[in-house]
């Protein structure tokens, strides 16, 4: 089955995702990304590949691999340790795009870099261009910077997406043999040792997904017990950075590196689907950790580590909008470990999760021109910011990074976008996000037709009720909206509380399903604790939160100085505008400034800032004491 | 003359320093706090530098410059390339200590010590252990970061200190030799590469000042005025980071590593006070760059640097209390520039701010014991707070640090901390700093009785008026203080505003001038614009700014829930405590909680926090809105 989590029939799942080709976004705000992805960013993409070196890196390595003699050494090397993890991340994003429409160009770029990768490969499955031309058969010298592992994880996700797009495939057989190379090398018998950042874990149990070989879930199971021995550390960073300072089934809260928690947590929920002893072991400390992060650690975009330094979770309330790392990688890898508890669970707050991170602090990660990219996703921007690091959002979104870990992530997660709206069981579809899309489920197909996020009815049409017809098509009514109305076939309206709406009757082709979630301007505080935002309220209309950028304000006015009279939001207006920012709705209001000026705001979506000039901007606005 | 810095002759000088054996501190706050340091802290110093392996760096180095076919390599080395400098940071501490009473012990510390630098110093005066011992001859191959300049000056400042201590001596040959191939090197003719760190700017006009050799001067002029050209990269850093952005003649506001801006400005300070010519470039800059840090990037505790992140300043206003780096050395180094252009200028903002920083974000740096010390100066610990550094405060005071520059800083500061409290003119004395103390200038001779800064009165007498003893009494009104009075020797009262209040007159022997500096509890707001403590308050008294800690509040109250009920000081009441702390004076008040619990709280001085057991700790408070 095509996607990226594909849980074998043996899994423990509440509910189980659909084929990526059976769920076709077709029109409004994601068909609108999705197009610029596949048409803009991913060609982008393979030129900052080629222009930053990684392809250059492979070419050189397979010199080595030829010639075990030559060891080119450091001054060759372009980039960082981990420049494969780029190519195979992008590598993943054109696999799922060929996928979902089939193209020669995206086939033979598959191709191109398959070879590149194949030539470099080791005779028995070694892979990663840094060590084999900086170190040569020196490997594993560094295990918590390295990033072998880590390498051979998104080089096997890529595999899988591979295989599951294109079939049996160069790329395929390059990454089963790494995969046999890192049993062979770590599992029973092996080296004991773990790379400072997981990800593996999540590749390799979907790898035994898709061969049915159980020595990759066990090694998977292997990196994810392991952990939490204090054992790793190094270049001035304790094991809390790597996720190593304390077991997985002892953690209560995400720590350290924000990247390296998420995807851990990810990897964990994975093995435990299918392994149920591990799930008996786990299930209560990531259920516990998600809920720590989503109360105490998660910025009101979404946006995941409020530390620049070491990338880092802050402490809990530790959220200061301005100093916020929020890394793109960060908000991608909470979503798929949402994704996987929400399979495993059927719980539909991974789905308000994902919802809310999809349409703030991961979509604003990239340009509306699908050009450049943001690794830092700030709430704030202050006058006279100067930057110290080129990732600092004042100097806007970039077009590639020197660790360009966020931009080749950011398209693999709007390649497999179609495979986040719906999730199926025996007898029920279920709706977890919104968009203008077709879903087929087994014989039922449904046409949702919705402008969401700009306008919060859904309206779903039954094509196809399939078998006999009977089973239960449910709707997620977001946690934001409490004013729901479901509006059944037979013209019946109901009340739709948070959670999942759902009807099951005999279905007809042509039967519609209408959810109404109004959306009116909201504001919202901050727990008291959050003392970096006291007194303070963010606009939010929908799933959407709002930021104020200077280039909306008069002239006479400044972000920074900006206030709200009143915490009231029926002061405040939106407002649909076509002709801004490729069609968005704004939120405008009164201000005012601690020296008595006042004037009209507007703000916009919190995604879409910083596609116009680059300037002063906040998230958290505060209410005139 | 004997004192950390002495202007020539020819320097532009408003005022004038004393030397450090003509005050002395005789009981107090400070004298405890320089017992300790001499009894304590040095001798701690000396066994750290021995635990950590400086010692053995430097006969590791020993061993190569004996035979230059010998390097050691990186294996063999204790620590980072930067470790010669905290042995010379000691060894001024030492020499200042010697200096201000004599000692055996002390004596014999240098005397080991110099010992190992001459034998590790190359023929060529070349000496940095860690070049040396890994890289052999390969000297300057990474300007950047490889801090061999920044060594160099602290030696040479080590050097100058103890030439004025004890003469002619080995720990003086050394130096010079050092500063003789540094000119040689980097002077006219030579290398025109900058280090990345700076320091040695200071170190070189010193030494001009020591020696009157005037290419001394010229090279530190040289350094200063060929910095800010965006040539300095590297390690992931940019030229901000090395204050190389832009030149220091346009610099509108310190940016970047904060240690590094600061000692720039001191050196580039230092510089202008002895060129004129220099002078007229960089004055105004100088003193554009002091408003902007003292406005809208210092901490209300005098602390600099609010980044983690690149030790670095932030933007203006960004000023979290709770990921606050606010590192110990910073204030040292903005002690050394506010000390540089009080000289140069006379204006009292300079000690004013000298003050603010002195007791509170400098000697926060240090514990009650003198044997433990803090890198890093946040203004909040929460409650979960799980360590991510060793530096980070939720650890307490460590004993070293694996980069130890703060240690070393503190005790040299201590140490010529006599140095700090008055300056002279030819008719003038002024006190600049407050502490019972003796003073000698020239003939004159005057008694200083205090208990500051627990209490605002300061009696003056004068032993001996010299001369004619017509002569200016200058005492210091501090910004904080709007109710001073002075009492003249005839009884007569007047009003003191802040700034310098002086009485010029004939002094006989047993004249007494009184200063009252009334201490209410106050509450400090900060700028609107400072949006982490935005409805907060801080408590201050006096020069003291206050915090609250878990260990003085009820069970039933967190400190992470404290609020105060009502933005009015006449709520709060101060009250000595003999008992705590060394003997200190706290502050209480009602404290109430969001879930309506309430109570008592006792606030402690924010330099005396984490003297008992370490937990949450604020010194921000959330007024009830």
């Amino acid at each position: 089955m095509l996607g990226p989590v594909v849980p074998t029939s043996r899994a423990s799942c509440a509910t189980r995702p659909l084929p990526l080709t059976d769920v076709r976004i077709t029109h409004g705000f994601w068909a609108d990304r999705q197009r610029t992805n596949r048409e803009v960013s991913i060609p982008i993409g393979s030129r900052r590949l080629r222009d930053a070196g990684n392809l250059e890196n492979l070419e050189l390595a397979a010199e080595q691999a030829a010639d075990h003699s030559r060891v080119t050494g450091p001054e060759a090397y372009h980039g960082p340790v981990f420049m494969d993890s780029d190519v195979y991340k992008w590598l993943e994003a054109v696999s799922w795009e060929h996928a979902r429409e089939a193209s020669p160009t995206l086939s033979s770029e598959v191709d191109l870099f398959s070879k590149a990768l194949a030539d470099a490969q080791e005779a028995d499955g070694y892979l990663n261009s840094y060590v084999q031309v900086v170190r040569g058969d020196n490997r594993y010298r560094d295990l918590a910077m390295g990033h072998e592992h880590y390498c051979f994880g998104h080089l096997i996700q890529a595999a899988v997406a591979a295989h599951r797009a294109f079939g049996d495939c160069l790329l395929w057989q390059v990454g089963l043999r790494a995969a046999d190379h890192l049993t062979e090398a770590f599992g029973p018998g092996g080296s004991d040792g773990l790379d400072g950042h997981p990800v593996v874990e999540m590749a390799l149990v979907e790898l035994y997904r898709e061969t049915g070989e159980r020595r990759y879930l066990d090694l998977a199971e292997h990196f994810v017990t392991a952990r939490g021995r204090s054992t790793i550390q190094g270049h001035g960073r304790e094991p809390i950075y790597f996720s190593d300072r304390v077991p997985v089934r002892d953690t209560t809260s995400p720590e350290g590196h924000a990247v390296r928690a998420v995807y851990l947590a990810a990897g964990a929920s994975d093995a435990a689907a299918e392994d149920p002893t591990l799930a008996a072991e786990l299930d209560d400390a990531l259920e516990r950790q998600w809920a720590s992060m989503v109360a105490t650690k998660q910025y009101v975009t979404g946006g995941l580590g409020s530390r620049w330094d070491g990338e880092a979770f802050g402490d809990p309330y530790e959220l200061p909008p301005d100093v916020a790392y929020a890394e793109t990688c960060a908000s991608i890898g909470a979503m798929q470990w949402a994704w996987r508890r929400l399979l495993a669970t059927g719980d539909v707050q991974y789905a308000d999760a994902m919802e809310h991170i999809l349409l703030n602090g991961f979509v604003s990660g990239v340009s509306l021109s699908g050009e450049e990219f943001f690794y830092v996703n700030a709430l704030q921007v202050r006058a006279d910011a100067v930057p110290q690091d080129h990732r600092h959002p004042v100097n806007g979104r970039q077009k590639w990074f020197h660790v360009a870990c966020c931009p080749p992530n950011v398209m693999r997660t709007l390649a497999q976008l179609g495979g986040y709206l719906a999730t199926t069981g025996d007898e029920e579809l279920v709706l977890q996000q919104y968009a203008a899309a077709t879903i087929r489920a087994g014989g039922r197909a449904v046409t949702v037709e919705t402008d969401y996020p700009w306008d919060g009815r859904v309206v779903v049409t039954v094509d196809d009720p399939g078998g006999d017809g009977r089973w239960t098509l449910s709707l997620r009514v977001p946690s934001w909206c409490a004013e729901a109305t479901l509006t059944a076939p037979d013209g019946e309206v109901t009340r739709a509380a948070p959670g999942y709406a759902f009807l099951t009757r005999r279905w007809r082709p042509g039967d519609r399903l209408v959810l109404d979630l109004p959306m009116p301007v909201r504001l919202s505080a901050a727990h008291p604790r959050v003392d970096a935002v006291r007194g303070c309220r963010a606009i939010a209309r929908g799933p959407l939160v709002y930021a104020v950028e200077q280039v909306d304000l008069p002239d006479r006015m400044l972000v920074d100085d900006l206030q709200l009279p009143a915490d009231d939001p029926a002061r405040l207006h939106a407002e649909e505008r076509p002709d801004l920012l490729g069609g968005c709705v704004v939120v405008t209001g009164d201000a005012v400034s601690p020296d008595g000026t006042s004037g009209r705001f507007t703000a916009v979506p919190y995604c879409l800032w910083a596609n116009r000039e680059v300037g002063p901007m906040r998230v958290w606005l505060p209410v005139t004491a």
